[in-house]
């Protein structure tokens, strides 16, 4: 089933009680893969009361301890993200957000949302790593959702979506390659970060802001598997020429 | 304002942290008006805590004795519901009856909507003084909702229906740099093919699918300016070293 496709991960959460209510609201849905990168208190009793008949979302749920762990294998990477960026990401409402998860998972592939901080939400590094950024647009009067709500809305959206029979007549609903998953792409930035610090366009000592406009683009156009293993082979290539120039 | 016309309506309420939630549900989505009817306990601490910074929703919540009461000078009156009815009612989902909410107040017209008790949601007498009945569509897993998620929903839907046609919801409607123009891509790609060349990792006499492919993947993200002159450079660095190899 392409909910089953669909894992939800809580970053550095500090309440457990909304860890519990993450859960009631996840299985409220149909959602039930939850996965907790370093979370202050869990198991913890107050998750339990919380989640009430979700207690099976909990006693399933891995915990982790990083991001990167947490969206192993993910080829498609969604975080939301209250804060406007210095450099625009892709960002969509969470409507579009629910449509988009429901039918990257409905295609078979393997999806994740990213949910941060109760106080400060994903870090950059971490909202680095995702395809789409979601909003919910929120009143400027208070703008601060509780992390179990903003899970809810998101959940909600992606039933409203699988209700609707998300067709797949989206551009990539019949790629010929599988997108590749999350660490590839780790390793990939770093072999390209190396490469591009061989041929001395990136100063190891004043970076700016490459690294981060390379990922928005990489990641913006999701790299199936062998467009990766081309890039892959010119970034090698370039090494070896690179480093014969030396000496 | 249409949203000042909107009034949030809970019934019989047992739990005060749910209301607190409510309140806050409520101003993360610019509503503010909440009446209640027979709240078991209010004020309450627990109804502070958990609405956060919404404690001025609170402060002026009205307090009254009847769901008629709570529903007087009302034009438009939603009720949700979980349950089916052995007398179907006009049932819509939530994103429809958030437009309906929206639209009714934006005509200037007094809106309820009432939601009914955390155990038993609203009686058939109740759900009889409305014009619509509200359904969201939870998974059959777990069809209840907490007081305050359900809250959380509708109220997101009467937002969206606020920004709808304001907002743009396009993933690159507010990006920071010009798109490339089309001439400035056909450069680019003559430019990357000549660098493939340099670096031997492109065979001109066999040169298969792979130009073919890196065009696909670029034009598919759509270059920005200042992503192409990154590229740029990096091919030209390329270029540089690939030839001092050579030497």
């Amino acid at each position: 089933m392409a909910i089953n496709n669909i894992r939800v991960v809580l970053v550095h959460t500090s309440h457990p009680g909304n860890i519990g209510g993450v859960a009631r609201a996840m299985k409220n849905m149909g959602l039930t893969r939850l996965t907790l990168v370093k979370p202050k208190a869990f198991p913890a009793p107050e998750a339990l009361w919380r989640a009430a008949s979700a207690e099976d979302v909990l006693a399933s749920a891995t915990v982790v301890e990083t991001v990167e762990e947490a969206v192993q294998g993910a080829q498609f990477i969604v975080g939301t993200s209250a804060r406007e960026r210095r450099i625009p990401w892709p960002l969509q409402d969470a409507h579009h957000c629910g449509e988009r998860l429901y039918r990257h998972a409905a295609q078979g592939e393997e999806v994740v949302i990213l949910f941060g901080r109760e106080d400060r939400g994903l870090l950059n590094e971490e909202l680095e790593l995702c395809n789409l950024h979601c909003h919910i647009p929120t009143h400027e009067s208070y703008p601060s959702l509780n992390l179990a709500m903003a899970v809810q809305i998101v959940a909600y959206e992606i039933r409203m979506s699988q209700l609707a029979g998300s067709s797949a007549t989206e551009e990539d609903a019949a790629w010929d390659t599988p997108f590749a998953p999350a660490e590839d792409m780790a390793r990939f930035y770093t072999h390209l970060e190396q490469t591009l610090i061989d041929i001395e366009f990136l100063d190891p000592k004043a970076p700016r802001q490459l690294m981060r406009r390379l990922k928005r683009l990489f990641n913006r156009v999701r790299l199936d598997e062998m467009e990766l293993n081309i890039l892959r082979g010119v970034l090698s290539e370039t090494q070896k020429k690179a480093s014969r120039g030396k000496k």
